[in-house]
């Protein structure tokens, strides 16, 4: 467990968390590293989807994951055995990061020399959803055994981010999980939000999903 | 969709969650209304549990079901459907219930003729187990698809709890999920918590969660 730095973050003083996160993302634009904020359900495969990512990003970029618990090191551990700089960051008790805490957790890491570090926040398809987190791009992952009815049932998740990710494909046979009915209910909640069918278990998938993230920084840089 | 009530409720402004709790409790009691919090993640299957208990329980108690949910009415829907008294309550965006929203709710069935009124809290791990709805027991519900490594990463959901039910073990086979490890993950974070294995789906198990039921229910009005 020695490898593993655990940062314990507050909750911001700063009233206007908005203003405070638009403050973070000029400062990351300037040092030209890019926050991407990774959110669902717990459960939901955060951990092993950036796991399988990871083989894909390398090479193409400098990277590092921040993962974001209520307690263990459990998600930090895992990165950091596949080779991924990891820190671990414990929001005592908090359901969700916000700017600031978002912060606390980037000044352990040497983002100058980053291009790129994904914050996997709280597993949590409410709280997470409120607050932004500096970050240039929003994720979500839905997984199969979820069901294809959460766009209903926790719309401003939905409405925040960017890209959808539907993760475990691969036991779409075991449950009653309408691939068509998801994206339908996701687009009624943003009709922008882009859709990726994954299985970070098997890989099928994941290829697209880099290239969104590769490309995602790249144009973020010009 | 008419047939479905739709209760919008507002958080309490009572400064201490704990006493109002207690207060309803002690109301609930004198009725011989015993009251159950239902608490997961997102997609654990807390409806198709409540679904599969409704046949148990046919007939053994007068019952309703409060579905909590920040927006649609896809749950009280599905129950109502199934013949179970139902309501709906929308959070107003709000991540939990505290005690005032759970009575608002109350305040639309007749409790006076229920022996038992489960509560399905919104679909999250963090925030309703900070919340004591008033409720006699609580139940919290881990499916096998999210891991067994929640108790290590969500403390208090499984501190507060009475009962962990594991669900979907019909998929045991997909996934990698240590049964005994789970057992032992929760027991850390509370040795007095039951645990129950089951498949809404096929039903297996869900004889001993409706007897688990039953029998808090009986036990409460002794």
């Amino acid at each position: 467990m020695e490898d593993i730095r655990i940062i314990e973050v507050k909750q911001s003083v700063f009233a206007d968390n908005d203003a405070d996160a638009q403050r973070l993302r000029d400062q990351l634009k300037q040092e030209k590293t890019f926050l991407l904020n990774l959110m669902s359900s717990p459960g939901s495969g955060k951990t092993t989807t950036l796991l399988a990512l990871a083989k894909e990003l390398e090479g193409k970029l400098r990277w590092a994951v921040m993962e974001a618990d209520i307690d263990s090191v459990v998600d930090a551990k895992t990165m950091e055995n596949a080779g991924v700089k990891a820190i671990q960051i414990h929001t005592g008790g908090m359901c969700h990061l916000d700017a600031d805490m978002t912060r606390q957790g980037l000044s352990c890491l040497d983002t100058s020399e980053l291009d790129l570090v994904i914050l996997e926040n709280v597993g949590n398809l409410v709280c997470p959803a409120e607050f932004d987190t500096g970050a240039v791009k929003n994720i979500t992952i839905l997984s199969v055994p979820e069901g294809d009815d959460k766009p209903l049932k926790y719309p401003l998740m939905y409405e925040t981010c960017d890209l959808l990710v539907i993760n475990k494909i691969d036991v779409l046979d075991y449950f009653d999980f309408d691939c068509e009915k998801v994206v339908e209910y996701a687009k009624m909640r943003n009709p922008e939000i882009e859709v990726l069918f994954v299985s970070a278990k098997t890989g099928e998938g994941i290829g697209e999903l880099a290239s969104w993230v590769v490309e995602a920084v790249k144009h973020w840089n010009c």
